[in-house]
């Protein structure tokens, strides 16, 4: 079976939004060993939309859309895809039962005349129930016995209508599998990670190999329609990258250092200035961190600095606030603010301003602490200020989960 | 002219990557009127580009693509491009030169026979220089006289490239303008904002209007090619939505909160706990954020709590630490702390474990000091863990945005 996506918003292409969704749909499929064959974006107009589909129609037998279901002027999936098909829009009791529903679960009084067109549906179409929004999805066996499914694009509707009512629908209709495995490998550079893979691809024809650079680790995509092959392949990938490998449960570093920390029942704390919170964050987006991860400190200001952390008023003013010296502090203060013994200090210029020659934009002291392991070392980062930011993150993280493997860093 | 983009990558679609780039390019794009006519993602699949490409030219006269340029055996797509234009690729020298020195600063031993790869061309077409990457990017007129543009896919090479390379080139070719207008609004639902414009739109003939709802506010964008009736348009929106709106040059509620805050020379401390260092995480994002933002305690452990904030331990037995009463305690602790008249608290269950019958997933205390005025409110927010903490971030920083500018909330 061949997928197809299809996005529709003129905020898309705008950039007011990113596809978020693409990426969703693109992990869930691959779940079930399906890539989809292409996606297109394309305006709030149906003549566009129309032309898209055709397109994808050419491309795949499974098209997914995304957007423009919604009560507003600018929604014109739904009209646009059933004139395509010749397929009248009519008043679908239970999706109206739905519509209604949700207008009076939002307590904003009168039902807007647009709001019910949410519930008019193609004849001979199927709506899907959305728990989480007004607008139902759609799902269309065209005459040439292709299918159509048709989301809601905000994202708190589309993931759990794509995982509850979509998936199952896909399942049944599988016919060859694709394999996949996908490896997260840590603290090696992409041109690398291609280099030792090559006796792999090698050793496994049929193997399809693919690779990602990301600011946390590179990611490694096996791919082929025969799981003896797959199976092989991942013994050998395992052999070769051992150290450098996440668990297969972990999708970020901070997961990864996560599950180490639990490993040695160990906590964490933070003393962030110019990551601002972005490690915390980090470590918080992971459900269940509150059992390792204690807290931080985010000390923007000097004053925080030194009350907070416990950072002398000596040292700020012989280094300064960007120096080795004062990461050292910052990290100590952690460490025995949140009484634990593991900790993470960064200080650091992310700019675009703030830089002098003496200290550039970019540069960053890092400072982990590992029970009774302390390193505090100086980076120079290039790039944006959001870059810097990531980048700093990234590598705190790392450093902090090679300690916790038991490595001896200097 | 007609502008298309084409994102290669399986990456992409496999979801491993958020495409991120078609959301900058779309940004940098309207600044100069332009919407893509479409895009495209597609695999690392030489057939996949050709047929993506010709569709694309079909459709669009300018060609943008991203991806695929590197060394690696999944970069494919200059020579597809080349092959299906008939171009053969050659070895440009200033593209070797520049290929060598950068490998030559990266100090990585002897230069990869594939790295070089890089340094090829079609013949015809002019190589873009890459201050930020190895791969240049590739300028191709075809014989029909429409134009490619490849650059290449890490963001870091592909903004400051399109920016200031190819913003250039398209400039340049411009004939007929889009005046494109964007607002955010901020506290209104969308369904609101719509039925507000409707006037607007009937007063000016020829704008065409589009919505997006984020979690911080509505975009409201206004298109057209007639600048007086942009100007007109804009009027009316800037009267009718006066005090929801925010200032033109802040693209986030967090931008502007810091300029206000900068306008009542005040500073802002966090006491983050479900939110656990994203609020700070948004304010520290703004570069100069730390002019007004002096940090925050990400106290995630009851401890750090106490010991940090002064939260009291009567008020976490009694009541709990997702109470109305521990935030005003966290409150009060992140004010004094760090010696600042507002500040912001927020303690919740932002789930997916951890919700009881009394106190379910979602359930939210926000407290919001603003000089002498103080509130703290609950809240019950539907969806995901990441949507419970970016709609408390949202709900945080718009309580505070409303308070500098003079409303009185309760």
């Amino acid at each position: 079976m061949k997928v197809g996506v299809l996005c529709i918003g003129d905020e898309l292409l705008k950039g007011a939004v990113i596809n978020t969704n693409l990426a969703y749909m693109g992990q869930r499929l691959l779940e079930i060993g399906i890539m989809p064959e292409l996606c297109l974006e394309v305006p709030d107009e149906p003549h566009d939309v129309v032309q898209a589909l055709e397109y994808a129609l050419q491309h795949a037998d499974f098209i997914i859309t995304s957007g423009g279901l919604g009560p507003t002027a600018d929604d014109l999936t739904k009209q646009s895809i059933a004139d395509y098909l010749h397929m009248p829009l009519e008043l679908d009791p239970a999706a109206e039962k739905a519509v209604r529903d949700r207008w009076n679960s939002l307590k904003r009084g009168a039902l807007p005349l647009n709001f019910l067109n949410q519930a008019y549906i193609p004849h001979g179409a199927k709506a899907l129930l959305n728990s989480f929004g007004s607008a139902p999805g759609i799902y269309i066996t065209t005459p040439a016995s292709k299918r159509i499914v048709m989301l809601p694009g905000p994202p708190s509707e589309l993931h759990p209508m794509f995982d509850n009512q979509l998936l199952p629908i896909l399942k049944e209709q599988l016919d060859t599998r694709i394999y996949t495995r996908l490896f997260h490998i840590s603290g090696v550079p992409e041109s690398r990670v291609e280099e030792r893979t090559i006796p792999i691809i090698q050793a496994n024809p049929g193997l399809s190999v693919a690779y990602c650079a990301a600011p946390e680790f590179v990611k490694l995509f096996l791919k082929t329609t025969d799981p003896d092959c797959l199976a092989k392949a991942e013994k050998m990938v395992r052999a070769e990258f051992a150290p450098e490998l996440l668990h297969d449960s972990s999708h970020t570093v901070a997961e990864e250092v996560i599950l180490l920390l639990k490993e040695r029942s160990a906590a964490l704390a933070l003393a962030e200035s110019c990551t601002g919170g972005l490690i915390a964050k980090l470590m918080t987006d992971v459900p269940g961190s509150s059992e390792v991860f204690f807290g931080g400190v985010v000390s923007y200001a000097n004053s925080a600095k030194q009350h907070l952390l416990g950072v002398s008023a000596g040292t700020l003013e012989k280094h300064g606030a960007v120096s080795a010296e004062c990461a050292a502090e910052m990290l100590q203060g952690a460490a025995e603010q949140f009484g634990v013994p593991c900790a993470i200090s960064v200080t650091g210029i992310a700019g675009p301003d703030g830089g002098t020659p003496e200290k550039p934009v970019g540069l960053v002291y890092i400072g982990v602490k590992c029970f009774d392991q302390v390193l505090v070392k100086e980076y120079r980062f290039r790039g944006s200020r959001a870059q810097v930011r990531e980048r700093t993150a990234a590598v705190s993280l790392n450093t902090l989960r090679r300690m916790l493997l038991g490595e001896h860093l200097s």
